[in-house]
């Protein structure tokens, strides 16, 4: 098998370098937001830069144990306790388009609005109303706006777009999100702008690619399900979570006695002094 | 790069092997639970072992959506829609040692009794009564007893003990479990084997290692969390799932306020204009 | 929070019924694929059904330790031992669009076909023709033509496509796939089915949707993976993977040397008499 | 069901608090860092135990990408490009008790030693030479100590050392570290602490608890694993990784000519137009 190369990190008997810097002098001077800047970037922030990627992965690393990932996390650090990997990756599992992935999503709306006003003349009220009336022409959801909890305003947006015009961070990416949240006001309804929508003009405006804004998700969040993870393991017994259940299904029915399925089953005779149903007389 | 090895699978541009038998005259010839056996025994099984294997992983599949398996499938299903086979790890995660780990840990249990039995010249019930007894002085479980929903009997025992002695295949391991059985109730107080502990101990005497106690709960859940998480696309909208959730931690404090952290925090100074609370002065 | 709901399992202290089938009589007279057929469908299967359920599982279940899917299992089992779920997890995890996918992808893609048969009265050759001008106009590939290893031809179609021919299954899901494998061949190039288009084409022709294309793959491959992970764990020291890797990124730089991020790291001070490399000297 | 509970985030409409700390004041002065030691510890950390908490983080994020996490994260990347989350995920599975988990077994080992001195008044010396004399005679490894790669010196450990002396704030743990360091050398051989050691004596003297030690490797190393994945998404073609495989186990056999098998298969009759093998002819 041939090599595999990689541009991140070269490790070797005597040295540790993340994109040619020593990891002994970043051990040093560096925070580890710094390295997860790094990580995804070419080279290290500004101390502005860092303080807004920090605040961003403050904004999302908990929102309570019962959001799906710490519920999920959780589930598995109850029945699964030898593997603290294995909880943590349960709950990350739960993160996708639907939880925690609007921030890329919203990425890729304002990169394709942008590049209209760059190379299409356009100004950035009228690329984002065209945005917007192609999501309602189409159906489909924007995403990075509304919250099922705060649903009418987030006050993250706030703090973390204020941090970026404080520090003369926010550019295109932060102006065209406000632009956006004026069109879905203008044409469908006040929908405020939620912290996935904010952290993705941010990240923009930092030079990041749309994946990042979900890869930021998740370094933040594992942080708050390693910390459900070990409060389940510490205050709770295993397998205390059942989660109530409705059966609406088929009615009961026996094995052969199916229309549909004349063949029946593969064991043609019943030996009768097995039990066939859980009823007292036949145990 | 040295090539890895492997006794399992021999598969190239003209054949594909599984143990040594063409994979095209097991498609035509075999059961999905024949491979399951073989892959894990060094042979096919007889019409009679396999059934039993048929009768396992039927009986573990699926005890309904609320278990930790299905409910943390669901939860990733629900906010993760872009991946099956991640939603299917979620659930599949929550399998251990305190949710369908216990056949492994019971045929740890029932060599080891078997193991005295054998080279100590004990009899079955000396071996299982001096087992429990070592159980409860170290007041540890005894993997394989008791249900949390089926706490006289599970039926699901019987079926499987019967099916093995109908065919002759219920040997001393089978023999042992029930002795444990014995103990149980005699030393502590009924406790009724349950569907772990008597897949345990019919894997013991078709000759499988006690890992494979827990890989067999995990193929047939499987097929079960696959089903739960297809439903949950189906029938369910995207992160319809929160969990009620009571605070009952620290009280509110300012950071800087804390008489163990006077350093306080890296920001001395904090912006007057930036919200400090969700309240709706502030916003 | 209410109930979930559920049509797949009802379990209660005296029952447990799969789709309104009691499990003690599954357990007696049905198969594992018995069981795995009515979990996705809405009735157990015939023998002939079954036969051809058991053919798919089996043919997807293991195809070499070097697979993504069983290397990433190995590779979780060597440095996580104590979560057999964990590894087994792992491995499921490389189960997507790009591997083992294709399934689903396929089923879409019949259905697709099919549908324009039926509601606009096309020929299949005709439909076929059209679905693979298509591709080849978008540049997108046809989920379910073409493998790496069994480039000319998969044996594994010819098994499939004749145990269902001889049960009288295969229907215009199979037709279907035939089509499409004549139209890629006139219109570019022969490309043969693979195994998972042959399944996607039974399947369609069980009456199952497309996700189950994945969810058999899923299914069969787990078996597949547990033996993976037991032969690693049985034949294998921990830790005794590392891929060779190449470095080609960025050249040393030092912190604070870089020309675009001026403002440096936020430790300004550097101690004299901690290493900032890894060479002998200065440890 | 009833309502979970937490004592780590509560979230409502109007507020969101971590152990009492407003996430808007968070977000606004302090770093990621100190919110993950909020989330692990029951206050905010000072400048100095920040420092070496994001040291550690830096330490651990990394180590090159073929290490198991970065490989199996990869092999995920490369398979089921629709997940980023999986492939994450993947990684993290790998983590256990042979792959990263080695600092929550040595705060585990520094704890037990510690406990000794305190309570049965042993020197540093003389309880680290018992704990080295039991492991020994129990043939059990020693957690962090070691590493593949830098088997003389881990240069990362002197730098966290040396940073936790230069702050006042290598205690208890750290000396005893170096004294299970000695007493390894004298009893054993040279085997020098690595990082996860050297990170276990400096999470003691911070105060957290044993699993901490493998949840901020955890935390580090998904910041790494997030750039892993992103690499192999935009650098590399899906399905590019095969690993090359030796087969060294049962010679070619026929389904019904096993002697331990004389039931043969379910299928008595076999097809003789299907193929049963790869070879062309059959084809």
């Amino acid at each position: 098998m041939d090599s595999w190369r990689t541009a991140i990190v070269d490790a070797g008997p005597d040295h540790i370098r993340v994109k040619g810097f020593d990891v002994l002098e970043l051990m040093q001077r560096s925070s580890f937001t710094d390295l997860i800047f790094l990580l995804h970037h070419h080279r290290l922030p500004s101390a502005d830069e860092r303080h807004l990627v920090d605040a961003i992965l403050i904004g999302v690393a908990d929102h309570g144990s019962g959001a799906p990932s710490c519920a999920a996390a959780r589930l598995a650090a109850s029945g699964n306790r030898a593997s603290l990997s294995a909880a943590v990756a349960a709950g990350l599992l739960t993160i996708g388009d639907e939880h925690g992935g609007a921030g890329s999503g919203c990425m890729e709306l304002i990169e394709t609005g942008l590049a209209r006003v760059t190379t299409g003349g356009m100004s950035l009220a009228a690329a984002a109303a065209a945005l917007v009336a192609e999501a309602t022409a189409s159906g489909s959801r924007l995403p990075g706006f509304g919250h099922r909890v705060h649903s009418t305003i987030d006050p993250r947006v706030a703090v973390l777009f204020g941090l970026a015009e404080q520090a003369g961070l926010a550019k295109d990416g932060v102006r065209f999100a406000r632009a956006l949240e004026d069109a879905v006001r203008d044409r469908i309804k006040p929908i405020p702008l939620n912290i996935d929508g904010a952290l993705a003009a941010v990240l923009v405006d930092l030079g990041f690619p749309p994946p990042v804004g979900r890869l930021l998700f998740i370094i933040g969040r594992v942080a708050g399900l390693c910390a459900e993870v070990l409060e389940e393991h510490t205050r709770e017994k295993p397998m205390r979570i059942t989660i109530p259940v409705t059966y609406d299904g088929a009615t009961a029915r026996a094995v052969g006695a199916d229309p549909e399925n004349e063949v029946g089953s593969r064991f043609t005779k019943m030996e009768k002094r097995l039990p066939t149903s859980f009823s007292p007389e036949e145990q």
